[in-house]
């Protein structure tokens, strides 16, 4: 590592390489492709430690490598690359996101904050830019959530909220747990878990997957905070019947009780009763399945999310009412399994003044955005500063979606902030 | 085959052996046994061309023969097990139904009526007794619909309201057809379809699979016909989206429609304003099926019956409206597909009448009933007089459930007016 010999005014002028970011993205998102036949694109399908994953990581890690990086993995499958910084005992400046992806995902969610990250490491090494802190790329086990029920779970394991030997037993739907599944691709590192040491700060650069940015024109989100995130798996049982000869009096009718509950929680987003509530039933299932028989038995998630945890918690205590409610009226028994309940996170005020005063100096336009969706810098909130940048997506905001789409300028601006505060923060 | 030297008196008092009929329906109940979770008991899955209804076929066709049944098979593998009669060339008298099951079924469904009246044959045999017309006992293919989708199959097949053709070309959930599926198995006999001569009468035993009987007290029921069934499959496609970022207002939320889909279904049903309507949602599925992302897709099926046609048309035209409208306010397009749509039947006045003399000479109590569930009999009797034989069901008439039950003296009460009426109309 070799320092310019006036590095301050490079600095100051420094910007990525967009064209490598966009390369790098593309190369990751051929990995878990699919042919999506719902849009006519080709999505992204990388669901946590599947051998999409693994291939994924293989590559990423790859990179790491010949940028000249320090790999090590924790015992959740985390992974850390590590540049050196000219006063190595200093803790970190940490950059992340995830490589995992729902089961429609696009390119984008997770992956522009870890090549983002890489680029930023490329583009230091290209400069011949040294710091004084040590910079950290990372990337987190199962952000999503999507295969094994909990979301943020690595960095959630990472920053001690979530103890390991729990997530080890957590099981996809087939049965497979973590443990198993971290141990088959051979992604158990010795690294200790939780963190002994939290890093001087964490930012992370992500799509907004939302339509704010782009509806007010703005190259740049601020983000505040990630709002509140509670999941249910709610199982219902009734009593399998003939659909041609039992009297709707006498059926306990498991389908028609999940379909009150769905109606239910959306008239409550609906309503205005619960500030900015979200309301999502995702999974929906019932047994036997079959046309005419009245199904025995149901399982429905929902997905409630608040910025305000008060109007949440009311949302819940009145949601639980209701299924009660719905369990009497349909003769069903029901039970309510609360998989995830993380509390809003407000990022630390040096680091939002931090992205939006770097945001101003390069020129960019911004708008400061509270998180619709849960992200790992949420986590690693709990024992470090945190901040993240997002970037705007087309289509709405669309996102979990092949369609989510970001712009190579949009990107290059997002991982050129990133950039700049991770330059600031390896200074202090 | 002999004859008694006093038929007529022995006829009279002439009764079947309950238990060697039970005993056969444990037997049959045996294959495609499974644990059912729900219930804890064992309950039978037998679906339609599957390894177990082969075997079913299997076990059953050696009691024909073992019975000296001359054994014929037709296109679409309904079984026809014929008992010479004194003038051979008579039409025969008719005793069906079917052995295929639904996924969680009982031992009554179907089987009562086949292995009555192999029972009513054995006893004919045993008491050494003849009839003018031959007795053919057969079982029809697919008549739960529960896999290929369409319901009594095999019996419209036979009796020419669905063509030979489109029958094999119905596929089930993994695109394995009902034509590969027969040749699989051997069953496609040479027997053409349909039935090139109709039987001079149809006769069918089945379990009640409503509350009616039991609630009544009554040891048989004198079935009027069949109420009209519609069959509905509904495809939603939405847009998949984050849930936790996409407003509620930019959501093409499939799950959420074929909720107010299922929930308008069951209000329709419970107004009162379509007779005696029936609506069931049996099957819910949903894509991708994850807790954060609003489903892209949604399959549902309605199952609508009335025993008033134009009741039931009304409740058709309504709820399509309904569907058109939830597609609208939902942002979503909604296809329907009719899988099924059978006129309610009446059968013969005459059959009737002969059913409940029968009941009324052995002197069993009866009431009147029109079935709820269609019946092979239902489209037999498009080419000959029907009837039907209804035993009543324990714990409010069950059915499609393991818990499906019906006593051992209920059943000999159904099969000894079986073989009575059998009798009756085997000498006309």
């Amino acid at each position: 590592m070799t320092t310019t010999t006036d590095p301050s005014s490079t600095i100051g002028e420094l910007t990525i390489d967009g064209d490598r970011l966009w390369d790098s993205l593309a190369a990751l998102g051929g990995i878990g492709a699919y042919d999506d036949v719902a849009t006519g694109l080709v999505g992204v399908r990388r669901l946590a430690l599947t051998d999409a994953d693994r291939d994924g990581r293989d590559l990423v890690v790859g990179w790491f490598r010949d940028a000249g990086l320090e790999v090590r993995q924790d015992a959740i499958g985390n992974v850390f690359a590590r540049r050196a910084g000219s006063e190595p005992d200093l803790a970190p400046v940490m950059i992340g996101s995830h490589l995992d992806s729902v089961a429609t995902a696009g390119r984008f969610d997770g992956c522009l904050g870890v090549l983002g990250g890489l680029e930023v490491v490329r583009t230091l090494d290209d400069a011949g830019i040294s710091t004084r802190r040590p910079i950290e790329v990372c990337f987190f086990t199962e952000e999503e959530g999507a295969r094994f029920g909990t979301d943020m779970l690595g960095s959630a394991v990472a920053a001690g909220r979530i103890d390991l030997t729990d997530a080890y037993a957590l099981t996809d739907r087939d049965g497979a747990s973590i443990g198993e599944e971290l141990v088959r691709l051979g992604q158990v590192g010795a690294g200790p878990v939780p963190m002994p040491r939290p890093p001087h700060a964490y930012l992370e650069c992500h799509i907004e997957q939302g339509p704010i940015l782009a509806d007010h024109d703005r190259q740049v989100g601020v983000v505040l905070g990630v709002q509140a995130i509670n999941w249910w798996e709610i199982t219902i049982s009734g009593r399998a019947a003939h659909a041609g000869t039992t009297p709707r009096g006498l059926r306990r009718n498991a389908s028609l009780a999940a379909a009150l509950i769905t109606v239910h929680a959306d008239e409550m987003a609906a309503s205005g009763d619960y500030g900015r509530l979200l309301t999502t039933v995702g999974r929906f299932e019932v047994r036997p399945n079959l046309v005419n028989i009245v199904p025995a038995l149901a399982l429905l998630t929902v997905d409630l999310r608040n910025p305000d945890a008060d109007a949440l918690d009311r949302a819940r205590t009145d949601l639980r009412a209701c299924v009660d409610s719905i369990a009497e009226r349909t003769g069903t028994t029901i039970t309510v399994r609360e998989t995830a309940h993380t509390a809003p996170v407000d990022f630390s005020p040096t680091m939002i003044d931090l992205v939006e005063a770097t945001a101003d100096r390069l020129g960019l336009s911004h708008a400061r955005i509270t998180s619709g969706a849960g992200h790992d810098a949420g986590e690693i909130a709990a024992i470090a500063p945190a901040g993240m940048i997002f970037v705007p997506g087309l289509y709405e905001g669309i996102s979990h979606n092949p369609r989510e789409y970001s712009t190579p300028e949009a990107c290059t601006d997002g991982i050129n902030v990133l950039l700049h505060c991770v330059l600031a923060c390896a200074e202090q």
